[in-house]
């Protein structure tokens, strides 16, 4: 239905795996590599040049790579020298700017906006609406939920790009803010509206305007539900340790000495 | 101007009412029904297949209604087995995802963001950048303004969906958040930037974050300008008041009981 | 790489200054004015025309201008009736409805939304997830970052459209809120998730929800970095001070009297 050649782009100096689909209307530049069994849904475009183009002539495309087994959907634009791992997952209408490095098995939701020079590990899950500004970066396994952004500029405007960080396992939720050059330790959780303002320890529950380091997270009990957090030996829709549970799966890395 | 017939796709398995125009560069998939004198703009798609599409050759598209007198603006997508009643508006590059039910004379803002499994009454107006999680519910005469949001999860990520309420009426202003599975009642106002953390009575004004139930707005007098709220006395413009006067067309609902 | 003119619409009564550039899949409407040397990324909309269009056969579509040596990147739309100072640059899918003026060397940044019956000055960057209502208006030099927002409505919803101002040289942080009809002074600094209740003086230092003027920021000493507001002295990227300094540049402004 949605893969009839219609209107479609795709630069003879692209390379497209196997049982590769372009949407119609869609648009890949020169460069890009498209790993097997990924679909790129109708309106995007990918490998969109940088800025240098508009004016240099002699302007080569830098390589593009997006893993196998990705779906990319429609109306999203993707920047030249992007690297993403496989198992990509896409809503409608993000951007990517250039220089951007996500690891494998990672979603960006409908609208987000990654403003370039980022990086963001594996298995992490951006909701919709999501900005991350430039040289901010993001460990594995971390969700981020709508409206929530990733700033970098300390005292607006400024020529000091500092870019914060977020560990492991944490969750960010809808509408938090993170200050620039901000550090988030592993296994937080940020709630709903907070301005993250200083360092996060591993494990807290941080919450307000500035935030407060409200409780560890370790010790939250919630009645009939008994411990929420850490998440993962609860959730795994996913994840890689999904079937396997959290705890094997961890032991198994540990062995392998990969953790 | 617009419907040049320019790089228009209308499947033959849907079916447009008379006086139906489409926009150049939009896209119409299988099952649709879009009724009488309705406009869908340029770069649109409507009936945009669901995910089982990508993987299940016997997929087939589900209905997709969208009633008569819409307008559709362009580059939106509505997804497949999505019911929209008639008068319906939008802005543009709205998405709004699989099983929305929408009711008649409603209008959705640009960039608007439904995540399906949604419910909608009549006559709201969500306006630029609202965010809906899934399992959420809108009565009548709801407003909603620019990146106000609706969560559904309540301890993130977890495989439980709590989308909230909202009762007819209310209005949520910019930057709220309804946190999961919270009931708003009947005649609201949420300040700007409220994070909604608990059951919010009917007639409330609520504030901050988290919320305070500031007074009942039956009670707020304005100087010079009197009672503000309940609005619908003094505000009827394309409500179904509109001419009539709120007293009398809710006095004529009652008689019919339809109310 | 972008323009090889593949399903492009330029109406022949627009008119394209030398050396403009149209991406694939654009569209220029009727009564459009673009200066030499700009640029038109693809899937772009300029001149969108007006409500009155879809229902008045004799609908004309007012003029829209762009200066010179701009650049508007992909999926943007702009209505008619905007008149666009020169050296534009946007990011990309940016709306601007009807009646906007804007000055020369603004940027507006990806998704943001400009509602109609804006002004703004010169030398502004409006960052990614910008919104801005009706009847607001904005001077010179300021910058606002993602998810920021201007108001326009006191009592929601009503018929008074009450657009508020900011003042030359202003920051307004992400996530901040100007409520309706409020004047935010020259010099300020909003700080990130601040609710704008109130009149904001000249050089002040404002934060919170409400806001609370913390400072005057003339007084505001950062260690090691001595007094980072005013921020001219200290940056010039892209400002009409770039090479000059600002205080020669506002010198030779006074004695030109155009300051």
């Amino acid at each position: 239905m949605k893969f009839n050649n219609r209107n479609v782009y795709v630069s003879p100096k692209s390379r497209l795996g196997v049982n590769v689909r372009i949407g119609d209307n869609s648009v890949v530049y020169d460069n890009v590599e498209i790993g097997d069994n990924s679909i790129i849904c109708n309106d995007c475009v990918i490998g969109e040049p940088l800025n240098a183009y508009y004016h240099d002539p002699r302007y080569q495309n830098p390589a593009t790579i997006i893993g196998a087994n990705s779906i990319v959907r429609s109306h999203s634009i993707i920047y030249a020298n992007c690297r993403i791992g496989e198992g990509f997952n896409t809503g409608h209408r993000i951007t990517i700017r250039e220089n951007c490095v996500i690891g494998k098995h990672c979603s960006v939701g409908t609208l987000s906006d990654l403003e370039g020079d980022i990086t963001i590990g594996e298995y992490c899950r951006l909701h919709s609406n999501v900005h991350i500004s430039q040289t901010s970066s993001i460990g594995n396994y971390v969700w981020m939920y709508p409206y929530s952004v990733m700033t970098n500029d300390p005292y607006p405007p400024s020529h000091e790009i500092k870019g914060g960080h977020i560990g492991d396992y944490t969750q960010v939720c809808v509408h938090a803010v993170i200050l620039p050059g901000v550090q988030v330790g592993e296994n937080c959780l940020i709630g709903a509206n907070s301005v993250v303002n200083k360092r996060v320890p591993d494990f807290s529950l941080a919450m307000g305007d500035p935030i407060k380091i409200v409780k560890d997270l370790r010790k939250y009990v919630v009645m009939g539900k008994g411990k929420p957090y850490p998440w993962m030996t609860r959730f795994d829709r996913g994840m890689p340790w999904q079937g396997i549970g959290f705890e094997a799966w961890a032991k198994q890395r540990q062995t392998k000495g990969t953790a």
